[in-house]
């Protein structure tokens, strides 16, 4: 049987576990996907083990390189999504099979596909004779939960993943031809905005023309957040934003996210956002504001004629490097509290925040990880900074102090926690190839 | 026994019979309210019965007044709401029992008890001799349900309830002292507004700063619907509104609905409507604009980073005498359009519309009441144009082409619709009174 097989039999045995974090029920069967991975770490040299925390952390470590060589943190998530709605798998989800190129299963590009591309690259280059890097496994089972309870297990065990980088593979790259670094995250301000005009709902008929209503009053205020070109009015919003050169959004702009994308994956009318700037830089280097929610009086069916008393909103803030949560927070806080009617009572609270993050991409890793792309894609990797907010690296970034390079060998249509999740074959073989490629130029 | 003795007992027996229309459970009570209402008036002279309508509408007349008397059409309604929540109640609700000079049970105000001030009257008359008008009884049993079915009946039966002037008591006065008529009625125009921006709820990272969000865009469209001063801005919205002159509006002013009395009564902090008016103007006499719903994304706990795609909105506006709610409706639907912003779907629905009234406060029969009124409570009435709208009088006027006589012997604190639901005994003699009086005024 040729390597690949086998990597191909054990990784289906990782696939075949349900160890889904979110339901109680699948405990057990998070417990054997955490030993199965001891297991796997300890037949190729491994120190490994189970460590408690929220959800069983899986840690590993062979540091045989050398104290001249990197250590290098790989990063990967070992539990998965519920696979519902089961009748619209083509498939069984935990009886991965191949089909034309994919392996389809719950779990196999989110992210047990992707992270055994790393354990598959580390015993390949031991098949090959030693580790050039000290190499640590770091592999959670509660990302679909939020990474409950990770912060807390990085900060207690500061000098057990002390490293000089982490890896990880837990997105995707454009195509099987065009992979992608992104080196950028976008951090997030969370806040509800509570609104109080009156006791309780009162008769529109009786007082209907003298009293504040607090629907009305909340839009009004909600409208007075954005101008027409979509510029937050928060006074100050924008002082600490980062400042693009054009070198770096020309480069950005290299990324294939264009206005018919946007409309052809959301299915709207019209593109809307920031005057004066890219879609590029509106999704990764400008920071946004959207209301996530809204409700007030009544909403079932029909008319009911109560003026609102009370009126509540969501709204979150995604910020980019240079801005803070704090800031936003106090910003956000102070402005709202200025445009409060007269009257109104207020109340503005902090739901959640995530700090943005800035990767040094002019870093040897991620040169390296380029040399590696090139060597295996063909293709060097297109740059880009990402929308969201992958709480993890920032945690690594300020508990740590250190960089992530985040290496995506999933696709863009692999159906990450949807029906018949796949990943394809190819883009694995690519993912163990480039990897052993990109562990040898770390260790140079 | 002395006639009020009898009457009283009557009225308890009629309180005793839980006539609640919402709930199917109690049709037999139904039934049986409306045989007893039929039987008393038989009792006293009149031809009745019970007529199909969505509930049964009880229906009695004497014309033996002569062709040359008017023709009075007095109407109330014999069902009451549910007496829920039944441990508030200090007796039960439907054992009526007199307590420090009230009636306490449910319908002793709304409206069993304000009705039978009105059969009082009419038997006291026959007992002194004969009725100096024609007098019509239409008692109807969906008051509470929204007088369902009603203004069907009426049109159908507009030869049956033909008559000068209807009378009717289920409003109140100001104190034992002070009697009001309401001599107009705001109308109402109820839409829904449902707006579109994407195919579905996006991801705020990926797609945050490049799309329209439906909960901003909603909340910026209501922003535009009224401006600082309280007024609306649809272009022609208070084209058809009646001129109030100075001493219309002064008469109003006398009426002691203060900005204190507002505040106490919603704890609101302060009093806030359209420039220029007062609050018993802008109580009556000016329409309004209220949001009464808004949803849209995310409303349950904690964060969610979706954009919305869909937001919604129940919007009301009350009318005043001139406008009528098909004007209002277009007017609405055309201004909301207008401000709708490019790429966004919109849907604008009505839900209910409800014409103003204005009655004419110099006819013969308003002069008769405030004579009556003056005899008894030793005071004129104080004149309301109500900020409501009470449907049946709108239909009465505009199918039956009568003017109504609104008479309210109930008070302020009597606590509809609540637990502990009271009439205050003497207003209820001084109803049967003032209804005598009355009526030998208009046959004169």
């Amino acid at each position: 049987m040729q390597k690949k097989e086998v990597w191909l039999k054990e990784l289906f045995e990782l696939l075949e576990i349900p160890s889904l974090s979110a339901d109680p029920a699948y405990n057990d069967q998070m417990d054997k996907a955490a030993a199965w991975l001891v297991s796997k770490l300890k037949g190729i040299g491994f120190e490994a083990k189970v460590l408690p925390s929220d959800r069983p952390v899986v840690y590993g470590e062979r540091l045989d390189a050398g104290e001249d060589k990197p250590t290098v943190l790989i990063y990967g998530h070992y539990d998965v999504q519920s696979p519902e709605p089961l009748n619209e798998w083509s498939s069984d989800p935990f009886k991965p099979e191949i089909r034309a190129n994919n392996i389809y299963g719950r779990g196999t590009a989110d992210d047990k596909g992707q992270l055994f591309t790393w354990i598959a690259a580390v015993e390949a280059l031991l098949d090959q004779g030693s580790l050039p890097v000290n190499v640590k496994f770091l592999i959670e089972g509660a990302e679909e939960v939020g990474s409950k309870g990770l912060d807390e297990f990085v900060a207690d065990n500061k000098t057990l993943l002390k490293a000089d980088i982490c890896l990880l593979s837990d997105n995707h790259s454009l195509s099987e031809t065009q992979p992608v670094i992104t080196y950028g995250l976008r951090g997030l301000t969370y806040m509800e905005v509570h609104v109080k005009t009156l006791s309780f709902d009162v008769h529109s008929g009786i007082y209907g023309g003298n009293v504040l209503n607090a629907a009305n009053v909340l839009a009004e205020m909600i409208a007075k957040l954005k101008d027409d070109n979509g510029k937050v009015l928060i006074p100050g919003f924008y002082d600490s934003v980062r400042k693009v050169d054009s070198t770096e959004s020309k480069e950005l702009e290299k990324y294939p996210f264009t206005e018919e994308e946007v409309m052809k994956e959301t299915g709207a009318k019209k593109v809307f956002g920031e005057k004066g700037f890219s879609v590029q830089m509106r999704a990764g280097a400008r920071p946004t504001l959207d209301v996530n929610g809204l409700w007030s009086g009544y909403t079932g069916a029909g008319p009911k004629t109560a003026i609102p008393a009370e009126a509540h909103a969501k709204i979150s803030m995604r910020l980019v490097p240079g801005q803070t949560s704090k800031e936003i927070v106090e910003k956000f806080g102070d402005y709202v509290k200025s445009i409060t009617p007269d009257g109104v009572e207020i109340d503005v609270v902090e739901l959640h925040g995530a700090e943005p993050l800035l990767l040094d991409k002019n870093s040897k890793y991620f040169k390296a990880a380029e040399e590696a792309f090139e060597k295996v894609f063909g293709n060097g990797p297109l740059y880009e900074l990402s929308g969201g907010s992958i709480g993890i690296t920032v945690d690594f970034k300020n508990i740590l102090g250190i960089d992530s390079v985040m290496m995506g060998y999933g696709l863009p249509d692999d159906g990450l926690h949807s029906p018949n999740e796949k990943m394809s074959l190819s883009m694995w073989e690519k993912g163990i190839r480039t990897n052993v490629e990109f562990l040898k130029l770390l260790g140079k």
